[in-house]
């Protein structure tokens, strides 16, 4: 385990976390919150194929673990990765935040607890199976991930 | 969403994804099971500091959100990011991989199994709530790490 990440102040939700003073530095901020955000992009690309385009077997297991590993990440406070300094590139880490997120932490909080509501169906439908269900319930959190984007991610 | 990530054959635990004929390029592979596992340490960081070593204040809901995110993450099937190729560095993706894991998956997906296990009862501790059995069931994660990384990773 790496020591430089042992003392940073988690928090659970964005909306809680936003303003935490975090005890890694801002290269290493910017290289975890592209880290969970390709994390999760990988396995709604999974669910992708399996419950929308149909190019892999539909297998509800896998859908639920893709499920579970969006929502956990979703709530896994990575609004103390947004800290100052984090604005822009640093060192190795190129970043493609838009600077206005920095300036409207309560939206951007909001955006977040769409995502965390959005990921939470997620779970529920992929736990019940029904394949139908599951794709509205993805273009659900695909929307809420959307939301953001557009807003405070440069193309 | 990323397209290249699309069409992936996920798994939802190694032992069963380590065959899988992932649709990723090797250097993805690679970026995105770094992504996992920096994830899964940044947040085994946070519960080092909130539950070992008290340098950040416990709280109960932070440790169980991070616990929830190594537990997922461990279950997301990762052993389809070690497809060939993904031995050695590719493009920009360095990777500590120790050659020999692609000659002993059945062994690496008993450690991978191992990790789950610990990660299912440090979730399990968390929603309890005793910090002591929280900071028992964290190096049991811990010690599920090791094993694979004293194998399996370059230093």
């Amino acid at each position: 385990m790496k020591t430089l990440i042992a003392s940073l102040l988690g928090a659970a939700v964005l909306s809680a976390s936003l303003t935490a003073q975090a005890q890694l530095d801002p290269e290493d901020q910017i290289k975890l919150r592209k880290a969970g955000y390709s994390f999760m992009a990988w396995n709604m690309g999974k669910i992708k194929a399996m419950a929308v385009d149909g190019t892999v077997e539909y297998d509800q297991q896998q859908i639920l673990a893709a499920a579970n590993t969006i929502n956990a990440i979703a709530q896994s406070g990575m609004g103390a990765l947004f800290g100052p300094g984090t604005d822009q590139d640093v060192g190795d880490q190129t970043t493609r935040v838009e600077p206005a997120l920095f300036d409207n932490f309560p939206e951007v909080a909001e955006l977040s607890r769409d995502l965390v509501a959005a990921s939470n169906n997620l779970v529920e439908q992929a736990e019940n199976g029904d394949q139908g269900d599951v794709r509205s319930a993805f273009a659900q959190v695909g929307r809420a991930c959307s939301s953001c984007h557009d807003k405070y991610r440069k193309d």
